[in-house]
């Protein structure tokens, strides 16, 4: 194991983290807010530190990392960021208890969105700021920031390694080549859409601060209101932009890198990108269809579905209105939505749609084989044949997927809350969405559970944002032997 | 399609049904419920007549068939089995609704034993011992029987198969060679263990007729109960000797042939077998520790707590106590074991637990390849390599079993009950396990859900028991074309 590497690799991690205090510190100074200010700056000192530390001990490094020390840089340095992150919070004694700050920027980074904090709007603006940031940080990968921005040749081993356990999605195939350039690319588009999102919401009459923190959060895919009752009492223009966002965010970036480049074609007839169009108009069309009768108008009824289709099936996690009062089937859909997330190289979370079209062809594939046991057939994805390997791998994801939900269901039943609850709580995390049903519902918050629970709920967010095995290959002992 | 060649092979199996409806005939006729003697001669008169009809037009059929007849033969079976086998509960009156009764002749067929009766002490004798006598036959499969039992050579291809569309389990290999011997091994073992715990029940004073058809429901891992409160009612003695046939029940058939031939090493290593108990005696510790305060004496607590764990891993569906109102961890425990199953090649529904182990063996070996990829690493069971063929079978079925759970619960949802409700319904359906929670718990009933839910629940009743692929099949418009 190079512990050199992956020492210095944090701290550079660190040293991004700390400088993204600033703005937040700044923010807190403006609005005299001197606790929070004080916090920010205690934080941003003792990251320093811890950096400083680190960087000597672990200066003459090697340039290089296997797959199995990528996925163990990208799933330290999470837990790290984490770690760190919610010192403002506690030190300002705005989240006083630990774990509940621990949890709330896990929810951060992972951009889930599920709050243990009744009251919002008691925080004050900067730590605001810096939990709705935590959503724009970690939605594209403060790993491919650093890849993208950091000055020094590195191999290419190197970067896709890194690249492949941090980014969603099921292959990263189509960005290894020129990997550096691509994830600077990637981050512009994001930094522009970013910007237009908050454009539009300021023309809304939308408050600066709420304005940045809402495009914060529709871009990471996050989902942290900064109003008790999320987005309810914003007007329709603001719900519409937003809803709109959510749903552009929840596309694979690659495609916008296409369209820049005018390559239409593949962006057209991509299989993911249409059963995405399909799934979000399916699923609206259903539940207006359900909740009719509940709303006052078909227009709020259309604002209202959508909203929460394109809040959940992008994982974001905002509400409008408390759709844990649909009927059951409208609810059954959003659980299922909950499971399908977004696309492959978006911010969103969840299984993915790409991930789902693999694993429904490979379905097929078989049915075909046992029914025709001497035909070989390949399965084709977009015109191409797909790789077995990615398609293996597909497979043991899904049964990866199945294992952490229901050995997390059987630790969070522990707290003896309703099966609606548990189950949609560890989903909610699991998938980075935000918030479940029931006693975890768009009205609520976490803040019931337990320790245990939030711990529980924590790794799985971890788990669901970095896509599982650098989770898990962090926790199994083969990986620490020898 | 060979159509001639189904078209036999139904009527075969339709005569089998009707024959053993005249034991249902004669205790009717013992018992002088008349009603219920006319509604089984008129049954078994309509049945002689289609088979009649049946031989005549499909007489000249070849004794071949490929996979893909194979598992539309068994799907077919099972259905039409179904739609006669109800007709006795409908002409009698005793469950007036034809989708009712349908949905209670599945559940027994199947092995479910869910039920739509709320006052099952209504019922006359010999339609109680019909209901309960479908879980027998169903148990061991009826198209076992027929290869075990009808005259006349068939080709290895056919019996293979028929036997692998109606097995449970993800691998029938080690029963090939001598298929047709092996079935009526098999059945004779099934024969001599209801046997004995019909015996075990008499000595228990329990009357003839509960203590036969107990054994019938214990033996299939059925679970239809014949007293309003299941088995509550009944002394400690006959709750542990049910307790520890169902154990018995769950248990993979070919490893009391093995014993029976002195083979006793493979039997004491056999991963699975190793599992089953890891698992049984975990889970029983678990509840009980959970449980603990709700009961009197610790003998109680250990006999409810392993009672309902026998119960529910065989999936016989059988209750002492009202598991619905346990803490949620134990409950989680349940739901848990509902989806694990007894083992491949017994009575019992669910995943499975070779396949579970198949499942985690696979994703072992993936998480190897990505951190190694150059490594190539075979996956091994019981000290042999596994068919790669064999996993990525076991694999489309995780996914087949999870897109099906998926859409049932969308579709029962409509029925606008709670989380809980909805979801243990359609898995304790899907799984063929009896009962569910909540609205379906143990001492509630199906009843209450609409026609559209019944119908989907009995859907997946028969893609559970015949482990999904014949009935996809069956349903696949590829199967039908050309």
């Amino acid at each position: 194991m190079n512990h050199k590497m992956i020492g210095r690799f944090i701290a550079q991690i660190l040293s991004i983290e700390g400088a993204f205090m600033i703005p937040a510190l700044l923010i807190s100074l403006g609005y005299s807010a001197w606790s929070a200010a004080q916090a920010f700056l205690i934080t941003i000192a003792v990251i320093a530190a811890v950096c400083a530390v680190l960087f000597l001990v672990c200066k003459k490094a090697p340039n290089a990392l296997d797959a199995r020390e990528g996925m163990i840089c990208v799933g330290i340095s999470w837990i790290i960021l984490s770690l760190f992150g919610c010192l403002p919070f506690v030190i300002s004694g705005e989240i006083p208890r630990y774990i509940d700050a621990f949890f709330e920027i896990v929810s951060g980074f992972t951009t889930t969105g599920s709050s243990i904090l009744s009251d919002v709007e008691a925080l004050s603006p900067g730590i605001l700021y810096w939990r709705s940031f935590s959503h724009w940080l970690g939605g594209m990968g403060v790993l491919v920031f650093l890849l993208a921005v950091a000055p020094g040749s590195r191999d290419k081993g190197f970067t896709m390694h890194l690249l492949r356990a941090e980014s969603p999605g099921p292959d990263v195939g189509k960005l290894v080549p020129k990997m550096r350039k691509t994830a600077s690319i990637l981050y512009l588009i994001y930094i522009v859409m970013t910007f237009i999102d908050f454009l539009l919401l300021l023309l809304g009459d939308m408050p600066c601060l709420d304005a940045l923190c809402t495009a914060f959060g529709t871009a990471g895919t996050g989902g942290f209101g900064i109003r008790n009752d999320s987005m309810a009492s914003y007007s329709p223009y603001i719900q519409y932009v937003t809803a709109i966002f959510m749903f552009l965010f929840g596309i694979n970036f690659s495609c916008y890198y296409l369209l820049l480049l005018r390559h239409f074609k593949p962006v057209f007839r991509d299989e993911e990108l249409r059963t995405y169009f399909l799934i979000v108009a399916v699923a609206i069309g259903a539940i207006c269809l359900n909740v009719r009768h509940m709303y006052g108008s078909l227009e709020e009824t259309f604002r209202h579905a959508s909203f929460t289709v394109s809040t959940i099936v992008t994982t974001t996690g905002y509400g409008t209105t408390d759709f844990d009062r649909w009927p059951a089937f409208s609810k059954g859909i959003i659980m299922l939505l909950m499971v399908v997330g977004a696309c492959a190289g978006s911010t969103g979370g969840g299984l993915k749609i790409s991930r789902l079209l693999y694993l429904l062809k490979s379905l097929g594939r078989n049915i075909t084989q046992i029914l025709n046991p001497r035909r070989v057939k390949a399965v084709r994805y977009n015109g191409q044949v797909l790789n077995e390997t990615v398609l293996a791998n597909t497979n043991a994801y899904l049964v990866a997927y199945v294992f952490i939900i229901i050995g997390s269901y059987l630790l969070v039943s522990l707290d003896d809350q309703s099966i609606g609850t548990t189950f949609t709580a560890v989903l909610a995390c699991f998938n980075n969405i935000g918030p479940g049903l029931e006693a975890v519902g768009p009205t609520c918050n976490f803040s019931h559970l337990s320790d245990l629970s939030k711990l529980v709920l924590s790794a799985d967010m971890l788990a669901g944002r970095l896509e599982i095995f650098p989770i898990l290959v962090l926790f199994s002992p083969a990986t620490w032997k020898k």
